[in-house]
């Protein structure tokens, strides 16, 4: 493939344009878009040599290609486009990716896009457009094939033929009585029937839909379980109203994955990736978080002032703290992350609350006393035999470990419970939170074991 | 589907077992292992009942059922099988999930099944599991549909229709020359051709395919890449030894995302689920970087005991430390975290370092800064017009976010650079190194500015 690249990029030094077309018109979508993205990158100072390429490639090659680009890409080529070539190229296209596309563009570029798009077309775009962000609704496409139940499988394999085309999936093919959903069919079926099988007597009724409104997580997961290539998407009514392929599936649980590792992480979720976005959105989507946890990390350092007299009185106390917050810390997010990621893949539901927190608790116990016996052991040595130094470490840590492991669990399911996600309840709150648990306890366990008062 | 499950769970009160078979030949069998495994849970109490219904159930389907259950499960009927029902069923499975179902099993289970599957099975079984663990060899099936270049459209659907039903994909089929893979057809292209046109002329000869060694991570993405149902693996002279299917890609996908969220919370990769795991080895996979990092963050606490002169003689020091370590801690893990994200998303290559760790540095100067003013000017409102407190504190605040993004940015990429995973470089291990960091910086600025020796 690289090859193939090399070659298209000394062609084009040459002006060998026919000879670029023919190699470009062999060559995968996805492939071409990306090789544009790498000629031409952000500034499109060669833009008539790349409109020239552009136009160059077969319409409905052209058209795949345009789907893979990144948004700015396809703002300039809209923007480069004549209405007539505008409208051919979206009468290649299928209408989830103009409805990705629309989602992109500002509101001229939408206004133009659905000006040159055909009546049905506006129609469908629209009617998708109005379901909530996150819902099956809005990653569904309409384009499938739908057949009758007094059909033979001849006659299906006909239907196929002369509307595949245009479809996002032949594959499997969805049966339907007065526009309710009423069995599937797939290709493979089809083939394994004879000509003259009624479609009625060979589909599948046990039917695996989702409702329009489904959270697009949940579809995707349904995907890794029954291994589908398409799921039918339904109305309250039962009525068929599109379908939603496993490629965007695929696409939806990266899209999720991303979202639940930058929350974790404490950062405001952002749709582009890292280099397509500027430094100031990348700040602004930090700064927020930053400034909450640095807010409530004062509140551990108020704690902290309450215990001047100790550590007065026993300087050394300080230089345990640093340890003291990392082990709760770090104990806190292993817990939060195992039950968020749980709760992701629907392993883990708010009902097993009692289970999980047991479980994390008797975790706690073993972990939290190899631990503490390790440092004890390390501070009798290495503090001159200081028995109550090691005793007061060792007890801060075991309590400290059982606190954290309980609130990195607990948090994320009650926050499950209350409708938020649970992936805000990851390390970085989890950590402070803990901050203040771990020095409340060390304190006091060392102002018990020292008696000071 | 729930009132289904319902339904054969009172039949089954009432012994109707030829009932519930009538119903449970209609069900999908990821349902069917759901309601199994629902049903019978980890106690096998009800084991002959267990058997009965498994037994109930039409061969192939069974066999279905059974690549959907979990190795416990698996193995306990497995058990109860006779040699001939083994047989039966590995026919009845396809060799990628048997494949699945050995690398789950103990050595004494996966010789039988070895001795009870056809000797082309067995030999096709072991030659996947000589793959590495990680490679697209490893995750591949080797029933496909091939065809050959002579062959025309009429004939390539007769030879679909007659090996069709025992290959995991029939929608992609390859044409091989000597074993060679020479060109790739969709059944849609075979739809949309003529039943006479030859498959050599209008096969797509632009094969994308990988190499039986690639990371299977790599192919998983290069599916979300160019959205294929299927891609060819073949070996290094290019002959075609198998196919990697979406539905594997998918599993691939989440299951890196989860050994990427979990080594980034300090956890050790663990296939099982949360539940399916037990207590002890929960506490092992937890407790060896809680250890190294409780050891390393003593080297912090080491580090504050050599400025005791200075929170000796201002008390108030003490208590900004957490914030300090904190602010460090949340910085660092937002850089490490996305970096590490674009790394595997192959967003972010190697050969980004400078722009990257430039990028982190501008959007440091904006956070930092911020954070300090909002900071600044509480610490001089709340502790009696302090200038000099409220400028230690921002100016080490800037400090510290800054070489924290900047740690946070380099690590995951440098790990990267020496082939090891950069997930481990995720927040638990930099916040650790950030504090020492936090902390010499925060003491040294405040001993200059409050002119302590």
């Amino acid at each position: 493939m690289k090859d193939i690249l090399e070659v298209i990029a000394e062609l084009l030094e040459q002006k060998k344009y026919m000879a670029v077309k023919d190699i470009i018109s062999g060559a995968n979508p996805a492939d071409i878009a990306g090789f544009f993205e790498e000629r031409f990158g952000d500034d499109f100072e060669e833009q008539r040599e790349f409109l020239i390429l552009f136009r160059l490639m077969p319409k409905d090659l052209a058209a795949e290609v345009f789907s893979f680009m990144n948004p700015d890409m396809q703002k300039h080529l809209i923007s480069a486009f004549s209405d007539a070539e505008l409208r051919e190229m979206l009468a290649n296209t299928f209408i989830d990716d103009t409805v990705d596309l629309i989602e992109e563009m500002p509101a001229n570029v939408v206004s133009r896009i659905l000006r040159n798009s055909s009546t049905g077309a506006r129609k469908a775009i629209n009617a998708i457009l109005r379901y909530p962000k996150d819902s099956a609704g809005s990653i569904m496409t309409i384009e499938y094939v739908s057949l009758h139940q007094d059909m033979t499988v001849g006659e299906s394999f006909a239907k196929i033929r002369r509307v595949g085309v245009n479809k996002e999936t032949i594959y499997t093919c969805y049966v339907t009585e007065n526009r309710k959903l009423v069995g599937i069919v797939t290709v493979k079926d089809l083939f394994l029937a004879e000509e003259d099988d009624r479609i009625g007597d060979i589909m599948e009724t046990n039917i695996i839909s989702v409702d329009t409104m489904e959270d697009k997580e949940v579809v995707a997961n349904m995907f890794r379980k029954y291994d589908f290539l398409a799921i039918p998407v339904t109305d309250k009514d039962g009525r068929l109203v599109g379908i939603v392929t496993f490629d965007d599936a695929m696409d939806v649980i990266q899209e999720e994955n991303t979202e639940d590792v930058t929350k974790m992480a404490a950062i405001a979720p952002n749709e582009d990736t890292y280099f397509r976005t500027g430094v100031l959105k990348h700040a602004r989507s930090r700064i927020g978080w930053l400034l909450v946890l640095m807010i409530s990390a004062t509140i551990t350092g108020m704690i902290t002032t309450k215990y001047e007299t100790a550590f007065d009185a026993l300087p050394v106390l300080v230089s345990f703290m640093p340890m003291i917050m990392g082990v709760g810390g770090n104990s806190g997010s292993q817990s939060s992350t195992l039950v968020i990621r749980g709760l992701a893949l629907g392993e883990i539901h708010f009902s097993d609350f009692f289970r999980v927190v047991f479980k994390e608790f008797r975790i706690a116990i073993i972990v939290s006393t190899i631990l503490a016996l390790v440092n004890g052991i390390r501070i009798y040595l290495m503090y001159d035999h200081d028995i109550q130094l090691a005793v007061t470490i060792s007890l801060s840590i075991v309590c400290t470990v059982i606190i954290s492991k309980l609130i990195g669990a607990m948090l994320p399911m009650l926050a499950k419970r209350c409708r938020l996600d649970p992936a805000l309840m990851a390390s970085p709150l989890i950590s402070t939170i803990v901050d203040s648990c771990s020095i409340f306890i060390y304190f006091n366990i060392a102002m018990v074991i020292f008696g000071l008062r």
